[in-house]
C-alpha cells in the first residue's frame, strides 16, 4: 500500500480531476502517481424480445475515431449504479427496462485512471423515447447478438466494456 | 467526427499527458472535450503446459486496491507490440514465451482516455528471470485457469483487462 505525501490538484473540469501525486511507496522509497479522478460510469447490455440489443454509434475524440459501444454514461451525484443504469439506457436509446441485473463491476485503466464501470443486464423493455445532452451525437443501432458475437470475434468492436460485457454474460451463461 | 479549435496542453508526465481541447462538434456548434493521452499497452494471458497462468498483485495508487491483474506494461517508443508482450511477460513473471498470438485489442474509456490495449496470448513458456522496474512492486501468483475463471464469475478479479482477456478468450475458444 502506498501513502500520499502530497497531492497536488493540476485540473478541475466538469467530469474529470488530474492530480499529480507524491507517493511513499511499501519499501519507504518515494516517487509519483499521476491520477485521472473521474466519476463512476454504468453501462448497459439490453436484450428485447428477440435477441437483439443496442449499441451507441459516436465519435470519440479522445480516441479520434466513430465507435460502436454498449449504452453508457457517468454516475450523477452519489446516484445509485442501478438508477444510473436505468436512466442512461432510457435517455440514450429510448427504452426503458423492466427487468434489470448486475454483471460485473471493473477498473478501466487502473495504473492511471480512477474510474469503475458497472455493468447491467436489461431487460423486459418499453419503448418511450430519448433524450440526449446538448452536446452528445450519437446514433442507436439494433443488432441481433450473434452479430454483436461475429463483430466481436473480429475485433471491429473496439470499446473495452462492450467486449468485456458481452464475452462475460457469454462465459456466465455457459456454466 | 469532431474538429479541434484549440489543443490546451494542461500536463506533460513522463508517462501521459493531459490536455482541455475547444472542439467543434459535427453540427457545428463547439464545447470542450478533455483527454488523458497514454502510450498503447500490452496484457498477456500466458499459459503454462499445466494450464496455470501468471497474476500479478500490486497495489494501484489510482484506485487506491490491491488488485490482480494480468502482466502488462506501456509500448516503449514506438515499441512493436508482440516485442512489448515478450519484454513485459518476461520482466514481470520472468518467463519468456516462444509462441504468441493476438488475441484483440480495445480502448480502456474512449470519453476522456487514448489507451488502446493489445492482449495477447502466450504459451511454450521457459522460466529465465524477473526484471522489475525501481518503483514497480509485485508479485507473481500462478493459477490454475479454473480458478481464474471463478474469481472472474464472483467480480473477486475487477481489472477490466484481466476479465476481457479471459472472457474473450473463452468466447473465441467455444467457437
Amino acid at each position: 500500500m502506498n501513502k500520499t505525501i502530497k497531492e497536488n490538484v493540476i485540473y478541475e473540469g466538469r467530469i474529470c480531476r488530474f492530480t499529480h501525486n507524491e507517493v511513499e511507496f511499501e519499501d519507504g522509497s518515494t516517487g509519483y502517481r499521476d491520477v485521472l479522478h473521474l466519476a463512476g460510469a454504468v453501462a448497459i447490455l439490453a436484450f428485447d424480445d428477440d435477441d437483439n440489443t443496442f449499441l451507441v454509434d459516436q465519435y470519440r475524440h479522445a480516441v479520434s475515431d466513430q465507435l460502436l459501444e454498449l449504452p453508457a454514461g457517468m454516475l450523477e451525484n452519489n446516484e445509485d449504479p442501478v438508477e444510473a443504469a436505468l436512466r442512461e439506457l432510457e435517455e440514450e436509446t429510448g427504452y426503458k427496462a423492466h427487468e434489470i441485473e448486475p454483471l460485473c463491476s471493473f477498473y478501466t485503466s487502473p495504473g492511471v485512471v480512477h474510474e469503475k464501470i458497472y455493468i447491467y443486464i436489461a431487460r423486459n423493455l418499453e419503448h418511450t423515447a430519448q433524450h440526449l445532452d446538448a452536446d452528445e451525437f450519437l446514433k442507436v443501432k439494433r443488432i441481433h447478438i450473434s452479430e454483436l458475437e461475429r463483430m466481436i470475434l473480429n475485433n471491429e468492436i473496439t470499446d473495452g466494456k462492450t467486449i468485456l460485457a458481452y464475452s462475460l454474460y457469454k462465459l456466465k451463461k455457459s456454466q
